[in-house]
């Protein structure tokens, strides 16, 4: 102790040197790069994406690349790809168990450890992106996931949408509810739940596998995200007609999960652009989605000549009426999927009318009314 | 020259004896509370918004915490609401001159600056918010926009949206397009000047003067911003008509702009950390707008029973006609206008398929077939 105090005086008298420089220019550039290297968070982030995929691979980077960057350097957080240290789906354990600092997917991935995950990740017929992003700030949702992800050891973020996804590429046409049965689909999470209830039989297969999995014959249909995703994989070259709206999921979060421990020892400020840094990064993912599912749409129709296709609106009032149903079987047995959906719900009861008298009612007169150039 | 490398001499010491200091923790906690002091930015932001006004004001409390917490009270920013240094439109002339260092407030209120800067905030039958926000970033919008402020000494940040505004409150019926002639409205910016081409009388009257003047008779209608802002400032106990939806600022871009010279004075971590807090801060206000929006409707509709009421398609019809006509003249003496409107006008054309098959065909569907509270 004696040895500390000694230690502080000698710091007392450079500091009163030091502040006679004539530049304060010296004293700032001095502190980055000396003694702030003492400080340094080397960590790494797991992500469940191929490095560098489309939006959401590249949205992981984005978010790391604004951390370090708005933090000095004080944490330097290198992305890994799927695979690259763990398989995607084992990116929250590597987490959980501390061996990685921090890691970048989406909640229902984790629907095995905490059922209630994969509510956070979109629910059919429920929010669009910006109703998502309220929900979690202004609804509850925030305080309903950092309760799922401490059971996983870990500190949730938003970090990033899909935005709204298609309804899928089918290669037969959907006319009735009916041509649901026996239908061979690959389509994860609740959408497929409701798929199954309706009579399909819902094949998980990763993104890799969709195009030769349709072209063969293996599936019938398959959605994966949205037009510029979708065109990333080619699957224009087998899917005969692509469907929509994503009634399944009209938005999809992405999440940041970072180690409990980890994220506590952190000092208030690197927290703050930690916590800022993911409402940046949900934004540009955003920004990146819609820019590259305009130009993408665009490629498929004129380039590729895809049949595009609403589906029926006597289907949609059917998977509307079944995904209620399979929402309120699926949350009946477990309290935390409960609230979490009935949260959720509450949010998009006050948002409908809302959404009808701005968003929509704005959209059908753009489209209806304005000149453009098809 | 030979004083300052005994002093660095020094330093080296320190920091030998420095880094034999046991814990690291009592580095990290020394550096902010010392030597950090030594190179604070303390700034002042002045805003076009009464302080803490609801998600404008505040939004700029939002921002300015942002920016503190995160760089660790390196920059310390103080929020004044308007009159509280300058009247509000004064605001860009007190950060142009350097006297003040930011400022926050929208694009179009320094139209009588640079003419262009007016199509950034909105243009009529426009872009949505997420639209905008992905205009800015991927299509070309934030290079326009900067040089739009660098002819005003500064730099630009998109912080902030007002999200879809409504239509306004009108004391009588608008069945054609004929009924804006000889109405006289409270509509400022692009709209306003559609109104008039329309035949309408365009007044400007700040916030506080709404209620008063439709009260009065002194005009016959208003356009203020939307439900949330709208209950605010008492508008219902007068408005007899709520119109929808809001053609002539599907969104509205709220902007942050600093001094150039102090700007470019900042160190690369610290202008990092107030461009992600302007991305961050976009998204909260986004998300109290939205959450505020639907809990203001439901009031004015079940609390104050204001009658809501679309216009006619046939009225819609025919403002995007004229709106179309009216910003091909605006911007046809000025290059700068001519440049920024069409490149709106291309991410528009862009955007329109996308969000019918996405967005709208979704919000469509959900309101027809979910059940819902009313």
């Amino acid at each position: 102790m004696g040895n500390f105090l000694k230690k502080k005086n000698n710091r007392r008298k450079f500091l009163k040197k030091t502040a006679l420089l004539s530049t304060a220019a010296a004293i700032s550039t001095f502190i980055p790069q000396t003694l702030s290297a003492k400080k340094t968070y080397n960590w790494k982030m797991v992500t469940t994406w191929p490095k560098n995929f489309p939006g959401l691979g590249t949205g992981a980077e984005i978010f790391a690349n604004m951390i370090n960057e708005a933090s000095g350097g004080r944490i330097n957080i290198t992305v890994f790809g799927s695979g690259e240290i763990v398989p995607a789906f084992e990116a929250m354990d590597a987490v959980s168990s501390g061996a990685i600092e921090m890691g970048h997917g989406g909640p229902y991935y984790w629907k095995g450890k905490v059922a209630a995950a994969q509510y956070l990740s979109a629910i059919p017929f429920g929010l669009t992106p910006q109703e998502q992003n309220s929900w979690f700030e202004k609804g509850g949702g925030q305080k309903l996931a950092d309760q799922i992800y401490k059971k996983m050891g870990c500190k949730f973020f938003v970090c990033g949408n899909t935005g709204p996804q298609m309804g899928g590429w089918f290669n037969k046409k959907i006319n009735t509810i009916e041509d649901f049965k026996g239908l061979k689909m690959r389509i994860p999470g609740l959408g497929g739940e409701v798929i199954k209830a309706a009579g399909g039989t819902v094949v998980n297969l990763h993104g890799g596998e969709l195009l030769t999995s349709i072209q063969s014959g293996a599936i019938d249909a398959l959605e994966w995200v949205g037009p510029y995703n979708d065109l990333a994989f080619g699957i224009y070259k087998a899917g005969k007609y692509y469907y929509y709206p994503g009634w399944h999921e009209p938005g999809g979060v992405l999440d940041c999960f970072i180690n409990l421990k980890k994220w506590n020892s952190l000092p208030t400020d690197l927290k703050k652009i930690i916590e800022i840094s993911s409402k940046a990064a949900t934004q540009k993912i955003t920004n990146e989605m819609i820019a590259g599912n305009n130009l993408a749409l665009q490629t498929l129709l004129k380039k590729h000549n895809v049949n595009l296709k609403p589906f029926p609106d006597e289907v949609l009032k059917k998977l509307a009426v079944l995904s209620e149903k399979v929402m309120s079987k699926l949350t009946s047995s477990d309290n935390l999927s409960k609230k979490v959906y009935q949260s959720i719900i509450n949010f998009r009861n006050a948002s409908i009318k809302r959404s009808e008298i701005s968003e929509k009612k704005f959209l059908d007169s753009r489209l209806k009314y304005v000149n453009y150039e098809k």
